[in-house]
C-alpha cells in the first residue's frame, strides 16, 4: 500500500521500508526545539534521563514568548534555559537581540529543511511543513526525551488531501485560505491526521502563505500540515540553509481518509469569529451584519508576522490613520524582518498611521504581554487562536484575520475588508 | 528678601508679590498629568470632588508604564483612563502608537513651557525644570485635586544653588553630572528643596543633558530642579510649542541654604552602584576594582531615552557586537524619537550589534515589563533609580550609568567606560 508524504518521511526516520496509519514507530529527530515557557518545564524531566543533549546543534532553544521578560517569573524561566544552553554548549540558542519568534526564526536561520523530522514544544511547530518537513508540536516530557535521546515514538498519522486549484484574488492570502479550510472541516476535522496540500494552486502561494497555512494545521487538530517541495520551496531552502535536504513525494496510491478540492479563486477574505478558529465568516457575510466595533488590532505572530504579511498590512495603512478608538500593535517576527521593514520604509508607515511597532516576540497572542486585552474588549488579530480568554480577560473577544483585514479594520474601527476602503 | 527662581514662579501662580521658604500657598496649575499607574488610582478620588476636569487641555493622561499592556490588570487600568479621557473630552490623552514616556513626550509636544506650575503623579515630573518651569511629582490625592480644581497647596521650598562651571569632556553627559552631584550631597541632600542650576557651565549642556539632570533632582530628595531659560531653552520651547511662556530669574539677593560650585570639566564618567543613586563611583575607581560581570543593559527611560542619548549609545555600538553574556534592551522615549532613530540609521546599528529595540514605554525601569531581572542578575541601566528590587528580583543589582557607559559595558560584558574601548 502506498504512503503519504508524511508517512514516507516518518518511515525513513524510523529506518523502515514502509509504515501505515496507526503504526507505532520510533523515529530519529533532526531538530528538537523548545521556548522560554516549555524549555524550563522540560529541563527537570531531561535531567532524569541524561546529563547531555544528544546533539548540540540539533537542540534549539528560543526565548520568544515572554521576552523581553515581562516579570520576575519569566526572567527566571529565561535564565534557566540560557544557563542550560551555555552549560550544554548549544549552538542554536537565540538571545533577545538576535532572535525572533521560533517558527519564523528556524526557517529563516536555515535550521529546518525539507524531509526532516522535527519536534517542538509548541503546538505551532507544524509551520515547517511548508518546507516539506514532518514537523509537529509535542509536550514537555516528549521534548525532554527528544533532547536526551534524539528519538521519539509516533503513531503514524492518516491523512487528508487538499487539492488546491485556482489563484487567490488580490486581497486573499494564506490566512484566509486556512481559516476557510478549518471552517470547512472543523477544529477537529483533521484530528491526529496529516493535512497534505497538493495541486497546481500551490504555485500561486508564496512561501509566507504556505507557512501561514501549515502553521494553523493544528487548529484543525492535525498532527501536521505539509506541502510538496516545489521550485519555490527549494529556492527558499537553498537561500537560507546550508543543510542537505531530501524531497519526499506521496505515492500515487497513498491512502487518504478524505479528499477536498479547494478553489482558491473562490475564497473571500475570511475571519474566524470567537471562540473557534473554525468559526469562519467571509467579509461579505460580515458586511451584512451590524458593524462590530473593535478596540485593538494585532499584526504579527508565528502565523502572520513575516515580511509579506507586514508588506500587505503596510500597503493598506500607508497614508492612513488608525481609528481613534483603536490601538494597533505590530510585531515583526524576527530581527531580520524588523530590519527589512526599516529598509522598505514600513516602520515609518506604521508609526505615521499611529501604530505601536514592537520588538520580535509572541507578545499578546496567548495573553503573554505587549497588548493583553481588558474585559469586554474586541480584537482583530492575525494570530492563530481565538479561544475564550486567549489574549487576556475571559470576557474579551478575538477575531482572527489576515494582515489586510486587520489593517483595514484598524482604520475603520470596525471589522472591515480591504476591498471597500474607498467606500466608507 | 529676594526670591529664588522657583519661589518667583510659585508666587506668580499664587497671586502673591512674594513668598518665602516654608510658607503655605495655593497655586494655580498649568498642567496636571497622570499615567496608567497613577491615573486609575486618582479617578475615584477625583470623582468625590467633581464630575468634570478643570480644563480639558491642561489635564494630560499618558499610558506609558505598562503599555502595550503586559497583563489583564494593566489592561483594565489603561482602559479606565482611556474611557475617562474620552468621557471628559481631554485633548491630551496619548494612546499607544502616538505616545511616548510622559516626561519626554510633554516637552516634545510643547505641553510644558518656561514659567509654568506643573504637577504630575510621577516622581520624575521634575524633568520639566530643564525648561525653566516649576514642576514636581505628587501623589494620587493631590493629582485628583489638581484635576478637579486646577489648584494645589504647596509649602514653598528653600533652595540649593549649583554653580556649574567649565565644559564636560567628550564622554561625560548629563547623567554623569547628576550622579556626581547626588554622590556629593546624598540622596536626601536636597530634601524638599529646589535644586537651582546656574552658571556659565550650563551653556555647554544640551537640552537633553538638562532634562536628564532635572529628571534626577528627585533622587536627591529635591522638590524640583530648575535651569535658567537661556537662548537654547527658548529655541527649544519655540520649536516645540505654541504656548506663551514666561522667563523668571532668581533675585540677586535670593537666599540659598547651600551653594556648590561644580566644575564640569573635572567630572568623570560616573556610575551609581547598588542600591542608591548617590552611591557614585567614577569609571577610574571602577577600573581599579575586580571586573563586574553584567547580564543586562537597558538604554532608555525618561532619564536617558532621548535622541542625543540614543545617538551617544549608538556611536559606541556602531560596528560592534554586544557581549555574548549580555542582553541589551534599547527603548526610544517617544514615537518621534523612534522615527528619528530610523532616519539616522540608529535602529540598524542597535540591531546589527545585537540589541533588542523596543516600542516607547517605561519598560523595565521600575520592574514593569520589557526586561525584568531574575535573581542574582546585574544590570547597567540608564534609568534613574537603583533601589533594592527596582527592576525585578530583590536579589538583582542595578548600576545607573550614562548611555555611553551602558553601551561600552554592553560590549565588554563588564562595567566599562567608553574611553578605553580600544584597549580591552
Amino acid at each position: 500500500m502506498g504512503m503519504t508524504m508524511t508517512q514516507k518521511i516518518l518511515a525513513a526516520h524510523a529506518g523502515l521500508d514502509s509504515v501505515s496509519a496507526g503504526q507505532l514507530i520510533m523515529a530519529k529527530l533532526d531538530v528538537v526545539m523548545a521556548n522560554d515557557i516549555t524549555g524550563p518545564m522540560a529541563l527537570p524531566v531531561f535531567r532524569q534521563m541524561s546529563d547531555t543533549v544528544y546533539d548540540k546543534e540539533k537542540v534549539v532553544l528560543v526565548p520568544d514568548h515572554f521576552t523581553p521578560n515581562k516579570d520576575i517569573m519569566s526572567a527566571e524561566n529565561s535564565k534557566s534555559i540560557r544557563e542550560f544552553a551555555k552549560a550544554q554548549g548549544l549552538t542554536n540558542y537565540f538571545e533577545i537581540g538576535q532572535m525572533g519568534i521560533e517558527h519564523a526564526l528556524l526557517p529563516e536561520k536555515g535550521l529546518v529543511v525539507a524531509g526532516e523530522c522535527i519536534i517542538g514544544a509548541d503546538s505551532h511547530t507544524c509551520t515547517y511543513g511548508a518546507l516539506g518537513a514532518f514537523s509537529t508540536g509535542v509536550g514537555t516530557t516528549d521534548i525532554a526525551t527528544g533532547m536526551a535521546t534524539g528519538e521519539l515514538w509516533f503513531k503514524v498519522p492518516g491523512a487528508l488531501k487538499f487539492h488546491l486549484v485556482g489563484k487567490p484574488s488580490q486581497y486573499v492570502s494564506g490566512k484566509d485560505i486556512i481559516i476557510h479550510i478549518i471552517g470547512l472541516i472543523g477544529v477537529d476535522g483533521a484530528l491526529y491526521k496529516s493535512m497534505e496540500f497538493v495541486g497546481e494552486g500551490i504555485r500561486s502561494l508564496s512561501m509566507d502563505d504556505r507557512f501561514t497555512i501549515a502553521n494553523m494545521a493544528i487548529e484543525a487538530g492535525a498532527k501536521n500540515g505539509i506541502f510538496p517541495v516545489d521550485d519555490l520551496a527549494e529556492s527558499y531552502i537553498k537561500e537560507h540553509s546550508e543543510k542537505s535536504y531530501k524531497v519526499y513525494e506521496a505515492d500515487e496510491d497513498a491512502q487518504y481518509d478524505e479528499e477536498y478540492t479547494i478553489d482558491l479563486s473562490k475564497i473571500r477574505p475570511t475571519v474566524a469569529f470567537p471562540h473557534l478558529p473554525g468559526n469562519a465568516k467571509t467579509i461579505d457575510q460580515i458586511e451584512e451584519m451590524e458593524p462590530i466595533k473593535i478596540d485593538q488590532v494585532v499584526i504579527g505572530s508565528c502565523t502572520n508576522g513575516r515580511m509579506e504579511d507586514l508588506r500587505r498590512a503596510a500597503a493598506i495603512l500607508k497614508g492612513q490613520k488608525v481609528h481613534e478608538d483603536v490601538r494597533v500593535i505590530v510585531i515583526p517576527a524576527t530581527q531580520k524582518i524588523y530590519k527589512q521593514c526599516i529598509a522598505e520604509g514600513l516602520v515609518d508607515i506604521f508609526i505615521d498611521a499611529g501604530c505601536s511597532f514592537n520588538t520580535p516576540s509572541c507578545g499578546p497572542c496567548m495573553g503573554g504581554h505587549m497588548g493583553v486585552l481588558a474585559a469586554g474588549e474586541k480584537c482583530v488579530s492575525t494570530t492563530n487562536r481565538n479561544f475564550v480568554g486567549r489574549m487576556g480577560h475571559v470576557d474579551s473577544l478575538i477575531y482572527l484575520a489576515s494582515p489586510e483585514v486587520a489593517a483595514a479594520s484598524a482604520i475603520a474601527g470596525i471589522i472591515a475588508g480591504p476591498e471597500k476602503r474607498g467606500e466608507r
